[in-house]
């Protein structure tokens, strides 16, 4: 078995990037077997020298200059684990540029400018992986890009935020308000001291962007991405789901359909005998369906120190690999397509919406009539709570066009009857 | 983009086969995208040419002998769909031998003998993929070879049988007996003709002997397994399982422990809270842990015509990628380790058991102090359904060595109190 070894650099000794740096110790034995060579941390890229000498056995290998890992050219494999847009993209660029492999869990960038590196990668023969920047551990790229590559997918969709997945699961299993949820994922260290990028969808809508892209090969960008958090959430609007047999999460879902492309991350109602619906705390889920597989679903950590390692150290073999076997670039861009993104107003979906309206007779009656102008047709309609003069409704729809469904709720929202419409959330399904 | 053509023979043209054969057809022009070249059936090797002729487009592809496919030199990959043992071991290696990469979805096959099969592609640097071999179109067997290679497994299990998923699930759903689901599944066409494989547990134990070697890096076939079937559950085994918040499963389990390997299909109680508990009909779904990524789960179609050819068209393009960068052979056998199977009496286990005993005084305290000299310590204990002078009682037992529990029945079974023991099954956890 050949002792080949292969030189690495790490950007970064954060949370991730300490995992990257034990689980390839941890595999050192196993190397030679796995992939026919060792890859071995020669240089790690931090900020502060001092404060990361603790985290690694050789402080000799730490730096804070990048020209230093960018001109040692015995290193082949760059692992970038800082996060954010720059200097990340200008640091991998110029890895690409100069003929380095790299492998990254920096959901940001790829979401916002994966074309961009994908092209340069391309250029230079050099692997781009990116495995770790959805969904952490689970594999998703690799099976969309192998294993399924026979598929036309029709729609994939994700629970793909552990963060939001954990307080809506303690909302819908203990009754918590938001804020009160927030407070303890916050406390627990599962929300960021931020956690506006989590808590708005914008974090689980760069990683629909990119799973979208690779899932239809015709890339779609975090711009191209509808998203919408859950601050809105009450604990009520999860009792009313229940009652409907529904729980309430974070759903990233995309859709390949004959007018288009549409990509979104809304919190969504949806049926508990889904199996997304049984995903629950910070696990991450996503489901799919192939015109050739079916439908499939892929469940695991979607964050943490080792579960992110386990996807960057996978990718990082699998560059290796390539090296070993001289066919670097194998396995690139997968965007050949490029179909348009669907119109808002063509989109189709079911609403639930919760109003507080005048409890006299006829209310239902002509509120229902404006649906039925507008083409919105009713499923499901439950009257309660009265309080004072005041009845709340919660209806829901059919799967109806937005534009239908917005140009009622104008409507609606200006009758005399209704007092106000407290909630409008999203219905999964047909 | 390359118009480069692959060209392809595919042996046996049954369910599977046609799948092939259309998921290859209706990816013709994604294929120069995806995979740098289009991959053509060339040949088609049927029994039967005349039944063939109408399944395809041009009968003349179609040939009843294999050495007109092992001779033409032209034909770079064999795509073996007709299953058993032999004469697909003998093609295979016929093939292999002469430079052609090798897809299969024959799970008998690489059970038994995929180290002699695997040992003979690396030395032709060929390719011999199998991902259909297990769980159908659930990617698992890339998975575990790429984007988990970093992890050390420690355990893997599944429900790897569709058959007796749907039976099970009949029993549990609707209260049938296993007879009565069992002619339902066939009916349906969940079952086959001659059920045995399936419902004895075989055929989940050839998958499980090959996720176990891929994930343990050691050789496991499928003599290594250790099956039992769900012939002797019963609705009542079911209720009561119920009782205690499990449903059963026929689960497959394969443990990385300090003592050795094991590996065991069986009928198991689980907790209706695990994930795997959820996994309905003829759903097929693979559960592992390993140290980086935690735990994580693969759910889907695990058998069927578009499914397994999902799996197997993924192979294909998998190989036609390999051949275009000229690096094929570079995924093989990854068994480098020789690991020691775990000795029976070491196995641990907790178990239920069912039994009708003498409904006296003293009858619970003789048997739990009988448990109790034996190291067996019981969990839960349920008394009912009194049935003239005889009580049923159900024990469960804490996790307890096999040997113990074993020595224990063998004073138990013979004690003038019990009447019958009805039932042994196993619980899953500890």
């Amino acid at each position: 078995m050949s002792e080949k070894v292969i030189k690495a650099a790490l950007l970064g000794l954060g949370t991730v990037g300490s995992g990257v740096y034990k689980v390839l110790r941890n595999q050192k034995e196993e190397m030679p077997h796995k992939i026919g060579a060792v890859v071995e941390v020669e240089k790690i890229l931090v900020r502060n020298l001092k404060k990361a000498s603790a985290k690694v056995e050789n402080p000799e290998i730490l730096t804070n200059d990048w020209k230093t890992i960018l001109e040692d050219e015995s290193i082949e494999i760059v692992i970038e684990v800082m996060g954010g847009i720059e200097p990340a993209r200008t640091y991998i660029l110029e890895a690409l540029n100069a003929g380095k492999h790299v492998v990254t869990a920096n959901k940001d960038l790829v979401a916002s400018h994966g074309q961009e590196l994908l092209e340069c990668a391309a250029e230079h023969n050099c692997d781009f992986l990116f495995e770790a920047a959805v969904a952490g551990g689970i594999p998703i790229i690799r099976p969309l890009k192998q294993c399924l590559a026979a598929n036309h997918i029709t729609e994939i969709m994700g629970i793909v935020n552990g963060t939001t997945n954990f307080i809506l699961t303690k909302m819908t299993q203990e009754g918590m308000e938001f804020a009160q949820a927030l407070a303890l994922a916050t406390e627990l260290g599962y929300a960021e001291a931020d956690p506006t990028a989590d808590i708005q969808g914008l974090d689980a809508g760069r990683k629909m962007a990119i799973m979208a892209s690779i899932a239809f090969n015709s890339r779609v960008t975090f711009d191209d991405v509808i998203t919408e958090g859950i601050t809105q959430i009450s604990a009520k609007d999860i009792r009313y789901a229940k009652e409907l047999g529904c729980v309430i999460k974070l759903l990233g879902v995309a859709r390949n359909t004959e007018n288009g492309i549409e990509v979104s991350v809304r919190p969504m109602l949806i049926p508990e005998t889904h199996a997304l619906a049984t995903v629950n705390d910070s696990f991450n889920a996503v489901f799919l369906t192939g015109d050739a597989v079916g439908d499939a679903m892929f469940y695991g950590r979607g964050a943490g120190e080792l579960p992110t390692a386990s996807a960057i150290a996978g990718d990082v073999f699998d560059v290796a690999r390539n090296i070993v076997f001289e066919c670097t670039g194998r396995i690139g861009c997968t965007c050949y397509k490029q179909l348009p993104l669907k119109k808002a107003d063509e989109m189709e979906s079911r609403f639930f919406l919760r109003m507080h309206v005048s409890d006299c007779a006829g209310t239902l009656a002509s509120i229902a009539s404006v649906f039925g102008n507008n083409n919105v047709s009713i499923a499901q309609v439950i009257q309660k709570n009265k309080e004072g003069e005041l009845a709340e409704l919660v209806v829901v729809t059919s799967k109806v066009k937005e534009g239908n469904f917005n140009d009622a709720m104008m409507i609606i929202e200006g009758m005399s009857v209704v007092q106000k419409v407290s909630k409008v959330i999203r219905v999964y399904g047909d």
